[in-house]
């Protein structure tokens, strides 16, 4: 039967059977090119017919994934829990043992990456499959600056164990040069690797590449952790200066117990290191990211998809542009306005938190404003959605609903705090109306950002290669018989499965529905003049495009924006105050803690999907 | 091009293009019983040509989907964060106020139900799809057990409240029997419409149901929290016993403030009530899943499968069965003597933790030692999975790793406390081993459900229509040509495209590589008498078949019976201390509340997984 192999048959042609079904379905396209037109017709054919269900997967590779995907789990829990009895200053977990740990595990992954890149090396003749939606320029440019940063990062870590040296734990000055080297093995990895579409070896590359994206997980927490531990010290700084002693406040772990060698520069390097703690984070969860959508198509058959480098063109987007950058500007100002005022006095504190409840408000309803333009723009449209399997779109829409929610927690936090507290002074009233358009920009913005990157954009772009061909219909008389074919030479080399450029099927192939199809398809088009539908519709398509690329900068830009307030510590959901009165000092601060690292990376990867997205229209 | 259609096209062929594409590719399976079989056989084949990506889907259901869950996921957020207040006694917020937004999403939730069955009863005679994998009838069967508790449960709280109305708030009465009333209502929702394939008013029932999940998810938190308070109380009631003096201890709303009209029978109401609310959050997660899939399945195009309907028999499960109920029954005297001994004195607890202790190493050793068998002999077994879309499944295995987390991350807690802490009594040891296996034992059952869920049971199985054609082989003359060529008669419907009964393609079309296919799946037969090697296969198959199934109910069992001392306060991470020491009371209290109701879902999803298993084997 070929299609569904008995046991017997199994049994005599042995593992490679079950390994790649199909026989020659496991090539690579580069290997196919080099086959007579005729047999890559067929081949291209062929693989429209599906296969019986699982004859691609075998049994052995869904356990490694299960398996694999367990152990990163388990990784991720006890590092978890050692991090979380260090916070509680649980009896015997010093932060030598945390880094100990990540230590371990990070000697682990650059273990697996030497293994896997010399293996690379040497075998490098091999054509090797390749996910092009996967690891895009853009996400590796922006990986490496992020990684330069947490570079000087680090050498201000070392610098600082030098200088305090004499009372400092050895694992504090190792790790900052254990984690530069696996920053810069990491990034080479990701620029050569992360399209991979890794079909040997399945068993171990799982759990070398499950293990590295649980590692980078655990760094980034691990940075999330000592940037909340320094944000609630200064909070705390802040309540003392204001006077406020009911709470119980005791600073954690703020400077060691011995004198610095150079009280100046150490000063600088303690300083310096807290405001390069969030490209640090960025560059850990981004890396994640990465690595896993590599994991997510180890073993994947791939569809040969043509690359189109489509680089960003601030062409046309001028409007969006300028008004963006005017938000990007007020945030910097507002920003350190903010954080010169807060906590040197109530009246001062009051001001800075109604200065930027006015600017986060009027930046979010313009937010707003432009993408339910976007959103109507589309309902205008009728265009069609391209649902194929790719990993890295559903991780991109997945983690913009997940992590929007820790955010949206924080907002509704607020909301509740509104509802139910005693008093309100003046300023916390302004916390409504932000914390409500938080939650309404990013159900907005979430909508079009996934249905942007979920649609076929070339499809509808008259720039296309279109071939109108007319045809004359014989069975219908009751309207004129023009219809249009359009045949897309390499737009995205989806080609219909007997049209290769416009080769019919034979009369023959009655068993093959698609000649049923095209009858269908011989749709009447109303009796217009085919150049002036054509010309207006063509001006039309433009302009829209025109305008939904303008408002996919405009929020890019705002996004990246409103990135640097929470990531920097400009944080009314601290200095309010109203939340903490309702909810009671420590349960709020759990609650701030746990949610504001997801809402911090929502903006960097909200920035990060409009940025692909404006660069596709 | 039929297959992808011109805007033109699609704007003069209205709107009806965009959601169905394809035409007839929507219309029902029973529909398409009564064409006649040319007709039919043309379908299925030209269903197998794919439609180009995104034909089936139209972007505003896509953004239904992302619209409808991102509701959900409010409801959600806002009702966890209100339970939280009330739960760290945030000022102003009472019980009553997260019972009245559990009251509104009830009401919300009957009002659609009423209107989606209406709906239905009016247009009975049209013909739904329906997904045959979805809600099975031991899974109806399990929900309505756990609702007719709920039902006792609820006149339970009636009569409590009737005892205490002087000094309970009114949404304390009305709760009861707006939740009966939703109960009743719900299970009869589910047991008539849980297989339902939604299409028409998609976008209004996506958040028909998201809401019902939600609402769901939300009573399940709530159960989970008032039992968490009932367990802590209990808990911190021993400790008072035991004479612990340096821990913060205030027990939580235990009591009302007045006394009841008839003490002995609030009294057997309020004990009455702890001991079925672990039915009550069963019921509410299961209804969560079954309800999900429904909201998974909306807008889908299924393929009709014939519903085979395999009552699960014990014939041949003799001593998995045994096995089972033995552990069951030691498993009831276990948690009766551990609930009787612990907290009366200190030599009490400690034995009753010691039997506990060596009673779970038993049980789990047992279990990791069936799984090992049942995995390996799938090893042996070279068998392919079915990995077609089914949300249904997908939703099993994710649960599965999921839940499992909660009790792994407590297991890792225990075990880093037993690295760190300063001094170890004796009984804290067993904890070790018993730690160690809950993480071995969870990881090797979710490798069998999963890869078990996955499998084609039915494939390997020698009792189906097995037709064999011997063919002649034209071209080989290196072996004896006899290939087995296996026609499925309806054991999953899914028929290769071209081959119905036995017609073959014309030899006309050679566009399709199909003829390629039959070339090579003539794989030699090594030279043995066949009748012996069938018949010893048979044997082998059969007796792998029974073990599997032992397995399989042995691992049933087990997992209902570690469900009962979880659910039912039987909990050594309490009681053990050594946690609490190194973590510290509050701390590891919190981590212990968040991870145990993931931990008790496991056991009950993973025997009603692992029941699914024994079914289909």
């Amino acid at each position: 039967m070929g299609l569904q192999r008995s046991p017997f048959e199994a049994a005599s042609t042995g593992p490679q059977t079950s390994s790649t079904a199909g026989g020659w379905q496991g090539e690579s396209p580069a290997e196919e090119a080099r086959l007579p037109p005729i047999q890559r017709l067929r081949r291209a054919e062929s693989r429209r017919w599906p296969l019986p269900p699982g004859a691609g997967r075998s049994c052995p590779q869904k356990s490694a994934e299960t398996l694999s995907s367990q152990y990163g789990l388990h990784l991720l829990l006890a590092g978890l829990l050692l991090m979380f009895a260090w916070a509680v200053h649980a009896v015997g977990v010093a932060k030598s043992a945390v880094l100990a740990y990540l230590l371990s595990l990070m000697a682990l992954q650059l273990l697996w990456m030497v293994w896997y890149l010399g293996r690379r090396c040497a075998h490098k003749r091999l054509i090797q499959d390749k996910d092009t939606q996967a690891g895009a320029r853009w996400l590796k440019c922006g990986i490496t600056l992020f990684a330069i940063i947490t570079l000087i990062m680090d050498s201000f870590k070392i610098g600082y164990f030098i200088g305090f040296s004499s009372c400092l734990s050895i694992t504090e000055g190792i790790f900052p040069v254990a984690h530069a080297v696996h920053t810069v093995l990491q990034v080479y990895f990701l620029w050569c690797h992360a399209k991979d579409v890794i079909q040997s070896f399945k068993t171990l590359e799982r759990f070398g590449v499950i293990h590295s994206v649980f590692t980078n997980l655990l760094l980034w927490t691990n940075g999330i952790l000592a940037e909340s531990k320094h944000q609630l010290n200064e909070h705390k700084e802040r309540l003392i200066t204001l006077g406020f002693g009911n709470i119980s406040i005791e600073l954690d772990d703020h400077t060691p117990l011995c004198n610095c060698t150079s009280a100046t520069l150490c000063s600088i390097f303690s300083q310096g290191i807290y405001y390069l703690y969030p490209f640090n984070t960025e560059y850990h969860i981004l890396a994640s990211t990465m690595l896993y959508v590599v994991w997510k198509n180890i073993g994947r058959k791939v569809e040969y998809l043509q690359p189109h480098k489509r680089p960003f063109k601030f062409q046309g987007t001028a409007i969006g542009s300028t008004l963006g950058l005017v938000v990007f500007i007020t945030t910097i100002a507002v920003v350190v306005v903010y954080l010169i005022q807060i906590g040197r006095s109530k009246l001062k504190s009051e001001l800075a938190l109604i200065m930027f409840y006015l600017y986060a408000i009027t930046v979010l309803a313009l937010m707003c404003a432009a993408g339910l333009v976007a959103i109507l723009i589309y309902r205008l449209e009728d265009n069609s959605l391209d649902i194929s399997k790719n990993p890295a779109r559903k991780l991109d829409a997945d983690l913009l609903v997940g992590t929007a929610s820790g955010s949206w927690l924080l907002s509704w936090g607020s909301i509740l705090a509104i509802i139910y507290a005693q008093s309100h002074p003046a300023y916390t009233w302004f916390s409504l109306p932000y914390s409500v358009l938080v939650i309404i920009e990013k159900y907005i913005q979430n909508l079009f950002i996934i249905e942007s990157i979920h649609r076929e954009h070339g499809k509808n772009n008259y720039d296309i290669k279109t071939l109108r061909i007319l045809t004359v219909s014989s069975g219908s008389n009751l309207s004129p018989t023009a219809s249009y074919k359009e045949i897309y030479n390499g737009t995205n080399g989806k080609l219909s499965p007997t049209f290769y450029g416009n080769s019919y099927p034979s009369e023959d192939s009655s068993s093959c529905a698609l000649r049923e199809n095209i009858n269908q398809s011989r749709i009447p088009v109303p009796p217009s003049s085919p150049d002036f539908s054509f010309t207006w519709r063509k001006f039309s398509v433009n302009s829209k495009r025109s305008i939904l690329k303008n408002v996919a900068v405009f929020l890019f830009l705002c996004n990246l924006s409103l990135w640097i307030p929470q990531a920097f510590g400009c944080r009314p959901e601290y200095d309010n105050g109203l939340e903490e009165m309702v909810f009671g000092f420590e349960p709020w601060i759990i609650v701030v803690n746990l949610a504001m690292p997801f809402s911090i990376f929502y903006r960097m990867h909200s920035a990060a999907s409009l940025f692909e997205v404006s660069c596709k229209m």
